[in-house]
């Protein structure tokens, strides 16, 4: 092969985020077959985006975040998927991914490399309104797949009420009018401010001022 | 769960199509450890939507042409993923895609489901530039997988240098700088001009005026 430079570098940047495919999160897809993994995650979010883009409070740039969910877990390819609710798993996972993001952006031409970097950067930081509801739409997809798990990875990991509503707090800031599926949800698989006593010395602590 | 009927229709269609992730495609992911499924299929061609867009020949709306492509086997959850090289396999597939993508589309809010029926629409027609540009990604990156694959599912079925030309025009179309890149990717395949004989009586009837 012989294309121009250019080429070649996209070339190879498309062929090496082919191992994406092979990055398994924790979230089975619906029915529970099998887990779900990291590219087809992407491409879930990606369609949700134009769906729900008027759920965002103000005004965002749709194909911002299009490529900003379809990109930003490219990292994961070399920093693996690391559970979010380990502690464990999440230790030095931010400096694997610093890392990961120069190899593998490094892949493109200049131009291009540091347009997909700032574009995980900022979904990284969460302060645009484009990251915002990003991270929003990411948090949400994850909430919609283990509704329909019965719980999925929540009730799998014994993981608490408090802790879910921790996690999807960017929902409540990046897609308000989402809040209220969020805790429907929640009542529905039986994590009920009732229903779940793990939650009790998290409440109270939550409660304080 | 009580939303409101806007937002269960967006939720009732983000799960219908997270079936998706079950169709397999052809063509295998690469080091062909297993076949590619439409979702993540589709995740590649979004990634590859900005970073190839230089290469249309006319001024594309890059939003329209990523979210066509998120979108646009989406009808194979009913009708199935149809090889391309299969005559067998095309007959009738146009019509049930027309009938999935009634039942799928239609899940959404009729303004949603109006519009993504039209852009799935502008694909098949492959008719504005933006569909141009879609169809010729769509087929480059089964280019690329099969160039990986050491020819992957082209040479398992046997498929004739003249045959993938004739499904690889849209890119000559769509994405002319790509078109070198796909003569030399043959060649490198073992499928140059002199090498594959199977192409001499089809590449005499193509050289007719």
């Amino acid at each position: 092969m012989n294309p121009t430079d250019r080429i070649r570098r996209q070339m190879a940047f498309a062929a090496e985020i082919d191992k994406l495919k092979g990055i398994e999160r924790m979230i089975s897809v619906i029915g529970g077959a099998r887990r779900e993994n990291s590219a087809e995650h992407s491409w879930h979010l990606g369609v949700l985006v134009p769906l729900l883009a008027e759920y965002a409070p103000e005004d965002v740039d749709v194909l911002a975040v299009q490529t900003m969910l379809l990109i930003h877990d490219i990292v994961e390819i070399d920093a693996g998927d690391a559970f979010c609710f380990s502690d464990e798993a999440l230790e030095g996972q931010e400096e694997r991914e610093r890392r990961a993001a120069e190899r593998l952006f490094g892949l493109l031409p200049a131009d291009q490399s540091e347009a997909l970097r700032q574009s995980w950067e900022e979904f990284e930081a969460g302060v645009t309104p484009e990251a915002r509801f990003a991270v929003a739409i990411d948090r949400f997809q994850g909430l919609l797949m283990n509704y329909h798990n019965n719980g999925g990875t929540w009730i799998i990991h014994g993981v608490s009420r408090a802790q879910i509503l921790s996690r999807m707090a960017p929902v409540q800031q990046g897609a308000p009018a989402l809040w209220n599926v969020v805790l429907d949800v929640l009542d529905d698989v039986g994590l009920s401010a009732e229903a779940d006593p793990r939650t009790d010395r998290e409440r109270t602590l939550a409660e304080r001022p």
